[in-house]
């Protein structure tokens, strides 16, 4: 198994994209789909406790390119997860009242509350990725476009101290990037035109947003090395290859809730009487009034 | 017309609350009924122009020990305002799914849109003041007590974070305090004790959170040092005299509105070419058809 810890951006280290693999140095693929499938209880288990203890929280970030396995992985990753305790936010382009408030309000309505697991498929960050690569979209929440470079320095200011306080406060943050070539990103662009059961994934924006993939990796690793902190970081995952993708997340999160160390809630001493007591008083309803 | 500024805290200056007085230094009672009135217009017609604009918001925060007189000057400076433009949050103790939040999320609920007037009566400061006071409070978060003093100081940059945010992001912020002697607010606490049409204000705590008026002042003087910002100004109001302490708010509030200069929208070339021509085709709607 190799070591999660190889994919941690490190705390104030720049982040140059393009000399990152997007393959992993392991292709042991036989066996990945059963290690997969024991992260998966390791993760359902450990979060069975977290909502049992309901003490602290976890927030997963999704984010990269079209067609870079955010919606599979999350799928493949988390299907063994009690529902009642997780809960997926899809983000996408900011309408109605959405727009009537700061670019961080949608996101705080979502935060995960104690005990549970909360996702972002795509999140804040895209703030910082597409609206950088398309400031036009400023122009909805009535701004100028372009705006000067503190602007964006602002807007990564504010995620640390937006991700600081839900740490501080019982959250614990852990942020993927699934990081595609752009040979695979065309490969699985072309197959949503020519696989029917896949063609309702296609939108025209796959198209052009695969020609501006500079400034996608630009406006990333300016933001994934401005937030990469030691209490909310970020993984940078080589996507290429789906199986051991999904299974590098997926271990990654186990450790996490394993580091979490969510423990059964004990009955204290008042509560064990009481449950005695309610025993007895169970085991002690006459066999004929137990069934009227 | 006294000079709002008087009252306005700078920053990074200490606030020494037993020293600053709690009755203004003017007493021209007679006509602040009349000046009140004025300035309610004002504030009316500025809140049509930013309902109108909706760019911007504003949102005002009221603090102040119990019987301060928080709900009678909202009531009083804010009752010409079109209800639809503005809404007024009243934060009680925390529970339920407040509590498994952080504890900033249900002040992020309650932000005002573009265009609208939030009060927050009552706020976010409750965390570092009535909290601070009663750190035991802190159970119902499962948080051990008393916290350690760096516990206060990261919630009052938490507060100074989110407050930037939102200033930066087009919500003006302009925050309250009005302060009482210990002798009045011992009277207006008597009345509710006395005046069978005032006793459902009144609550065990009144008593006993009197007592602790040092505790507060301490923690509130701490918070409003801390936080006394260029984008989001404290104002202590001197408000043992009721009539003068809502002409101050009031002026300050429609101060405010005007330095936001809320223009009326106005239709561009398209939009009038647009307006012409309906009027047109109305105007000449047949009288015979018009009546069918």
């Amino acid at each position: 198994m190799p070591d999660t810890s190889q994919y941690r951006v490190s705390a104030n280290a720049a982040v140059d994209l393009a000399s990152i693999p997007t393959r992993h140095g392991f292709a042991d693929v036989r066996k990945s789909g059963k290690r997969l499938a024991r992260q998966r209880r390791r993760i359902a288990r450990l979060q069975e406790r977290l909502f049992a203890s309901s003490r602290t929280s976890l927030l997963l970030v999704f984010q990269g390119m079209d067609a870079s396995g955010k919606d599979g992985t999350i799928r493949a990753v988390l299907k063994g997860v009690n529902p009642q305790g997780i809960s997926v936010t899809s983000f996408k382009e900011p309408v109605g009242e959405e727009l009537s408030h700061s670019w961080l309000w949608r996101h705080w309505l979502t935060v995960p509350a104690r005990g549970q697991i909360g996702v972002f498929n795509r999140s804040h960050y895209e703030e910082v990725a597409v609206v950088r690569v398309h400031p036009e979209l400023l122009a909805a929440r009535g701004l100028a476009h372009p705006p000067p470079q503190e602007f964006w320095d602002e807007r990564l200011s504010d995620i640390r101290a937006f991700e600081r306080h839900l740490h501080v406060n019982g959250t614990h943050i852990v942020k993927f990037y699934l990081h595609v070539s752009q040979e695979e990103q065309r490969r699985r662009i072309m197959r949503r035109l020519d696989d029917p059961k896949r063609q309702w994934k296609f939108h025209s924006s796959d198209i052009t947003e695969t020609a501006l993939r500079e400034e996608y990796l630009s406006a990333y690793q300016t933001a994934i090395a401005a937030t990469a902190t030691e209490f909310a970081p970020w993984f940078i995952i080589p996507a290429d290859h789906k199986p051991t993708a999904r299974l590098m997340v997926a271990t990654v999160i186990a450790e996490t809730l394993a580091a979490m160390a969510p423990e059964m809630p004990r009955p204290g001493p008042d509560a064990l009487r009481a449950i005695a007591s309610f025993r007895d008083s169970l085991a002690n309803v006459p066999e004929d009034k137990g069934r009227a």
